[in-house]
């Protein structure tokens, strides 16, 4: 490893010039079709943990990060960790990174912006023979998603010292199990424990990752800075009415399971959108019995509600469940309200909002704060550093589909963005 | 035929007694039990056109016909026929009836409360010799439910000379058609156009039915006068919005179909339940893609609209397409309707309701006026003569279920009152 001073240049006060956002990003593009080449299905994006395309796609991930004058290694759990040294060894860190699994059929820029991003940057460092007064590190996370396995970020919670290990018994769609897979491809499901980092060796996590909404587009910004990761509650609801007669049983001698759940599903529209960054979904409904002629007897439906702010969740949940038993009381049917899962919020630390939002200022464009709806890997970071986030826009807002695209000057405009705050990072917890 | 006057003992200006209600009422009720034995399932009660369950319900009936001082027969489309003469041979009738099919685990009071009752009425007739100046003709419809060949009223229909020709090429679930079925069960197709009459020879259609609804339960009466079939359409509902993230889509930037639907939903509920007599049912629902964390982009749903007035249901269906377009245009999805059933009311004549209702107070009770929400055989007969029914409380309002029942004294009482009123019938055309 050479020894050089923190940015070659700076002894006369001069950085070298940013890439150019055209041609980093193509190549940026160039990378993530070469990535997307490695799927288990010829429609969408399909690469699963410990899959045979987990392993092309890594093998193409640490050149990439060799070139990029990185040490590069897969860990114990699969993911492909590259380390890039600061002025001088063993540095604390500035980690950054995304996951390169997906989920079925999905699109080639989910998880794979945030590992080609930070590469490209180390790149432009590596070839400006810039070094920094910290050791930079690239994580590509072997599963985020947790298709196979039904058990997500597997590779960020490892490297947090959260793995689950009951999760190596969970067993995929032909029966094997997590440790056995992890076997076969070459783990070592008993070194997991040795790969949690000590905290005082990450300085921070900083993701770049597409929006996967339609904010950034509607606004006409490239990026935006993420404020913070939403909590998420799941409700199944049950509403237990009474079936009937389409044609004999009068309006006001009613007990519509349907009707009741139609009322509960507004309320959910309702409460969300009164809150500040709330969101509330029903995604899932089914009525029983399900004829033409018959009033459904019972309604089963399940609510996603999220926020940036835990308080705010628990506010709305209680809120709505209140809501939920007053309609079915007045309408004389019984409801049952089961959450399957809560997820409580990762917020982003505002000294790293602040650092993301000036590099955002300095390529020209106005720093656009937004939470995050969807789930990250920074939610099992959190408890061990600080994180931060970089939205990409990404059009329509679509994702988790084949149609999810990004433009390539968009890639250059993230790229040099995150350039920018790697060389103006400087650790200050607010 | 033996002549004798039309009652036995007008001449002395006093009728015979009428059977005690409980007595009729504990006969009938065996009949309804002999009569569910043949059934295709053990559960509830499946009896389907032209099966070996029509073949041994139907010599049931026909013997109970004969018992009962009736002329008997099945006629060409698989319906038992009864004749108890008037005072002379020939006379027009006064028909009576309903169906001996069942749907699929049904009950065994809908449709054959109405052949039973009838027939326990001529055996009174018949055992005090009284004769009337009219004929009576009681029908056991072969099929109304229209279960095995997916085509309604078959029976009652071919009486009024509407039979559907196209409907003897309907294959059952055994790929046979109707036509075949009809000729290995002995029936004769090319006849059934024979079988139309001619209304100069029927009087009235009177038809005795479970309410199949919880009104007459409700309000503490065994019987209760139909004012008519209610009208039915049904409509086919598909909302388009735009699938999105539940996470990541802004509450603001949403085109969720599900919540249209539900606004749809309660809109046919609240104009429903405005109208007179209308009611207003969602059945059916369907959302995709359907899972928890997305935004549905697609929810289906059908509509079921009845009333009892053409012109009402007619005015119902022409606003709440106005409030779905009026939803789905507030909310940016688009909204398609598809009619693929619409069904005209048929009105009990009011000379018909005045003199069952005469009946019903002179039996004791409250004549209880109420529409039929369900369809009847009555609806194919209407085009050809006067039409009018008697409902029966039913326990909970169940129907279509193995659950379905009624008591032996509301049974007995509907006999006396059918009794009171064929006693009493004069053609009176208002």
């Amino acid at each position: 490893m050479d020894r050089i001073p923190p940015n070659k240049t700076m002894a006369n006060g001069v950085l070298p010039a940013l890439p150019d956002r055209h041609e980093i990003g193509g190549d940026m593009m160039a990378r993530l079709d070469a990535l997307a080449a490695h799927s288990e299905t010829g429609d969408g994006l399909t690469r699963r943990f410990v899959s045979a395309e987990h392993r092309a796609a890594s093998e193409l991930i640490l050149g990439w990060m060799r070139d990029a004058g990185m040490a590069a290694h897969m860990d114990a759990v699969g993911n492909c960790v590259g380390r890039y040294e600061g002025a001088e060894p063993g540095l604390a860190a500035l980690m950054m990174g995304s996951h390169q699994d997906s989920v079925r059929n999905g699109g080639r820029y989910d998880g794979m912006l945030g590992i080609v991003t930070p590469i490209a940057c180390v790149s432009a460092l590596h070839e400006r023979r810039e070094r920094l007064p910290f050791a930079l590190e690239v994580i590509a996370f072997g599963d985020e998603e947790g298709v196979r396995f039904a058990s997500s970020l597997l590779g960020s919670r490892a490297i947090a010292g959260s793995f689950e290990y009951d999760a190596l018994d969970r067993v995929d769609d032909d029966g094997i199990t997590m440790r056995d897979a992890m076997r076969d491809f070459g783990l070592d499901p008993d070194a997991i424990g040795a790969l949690a980092r000590n905290p005082e060796d990450i300085l921070a996590f900083v993701e770049v990752h597409i929006e996967q909404g339609p904010v950034l587009e509607a606004e006409g910004l490239p990026v935006g800075v993420v404020t913070g990761i939403s909590g998420g509650d799941r409700l199944e609801v049950t509403i237990t009415g009474l079936a009937g007669h389409a044609g004999t049983v009068p309006m006001g001698s009613r007990r519509d399971a349907l009707a009741a759940a139609a009322e509960c599903i507004l309320a959910v529209e309702d409460r969300a959108s009164a809150g500040d960054a709330t969101v509330g979904t029903v995604g899932i409904i089914a009525a029983q019995p399900g004829a033409v002629n018959v009033i459904p007897g019972n309604v089963t439906f399940s609510v996603d509600l999220r926020s940036p702010d835990d308080a705010v969740r628990r506010a709305m949940v209680d809120d709505l469940k209140g809501e939920f038993a007053m309609i079915c009381e007045r309408r004389g049917v019984i409801v049952a309200i089961e959450t399957p899962h809560e997820g409580r919020a990762a917020v982003c630390a505002p000294w790293l909002i602040e650092q993301i939002g000036a590099a955002v200022t300095a390529e020209g464009y106005s720093p656009r704060l937004l939470p995050s709806g969807a789930g990250h890997d920074g939610m099992a970071l959190e408890p061990i550093t600080d994180i931060g986030m970089l939205f990409v826009r990404c059009k329509g807002g679509i994702s988790h589909n084949p149609a999810e695209s990004i433009t390539a000057e968009d890639a250059g405009i993230a790229a040099r963005t995150l350039l920018r705050f790697i060389r103006a990072f400087r650790k200050t917890p607010s």
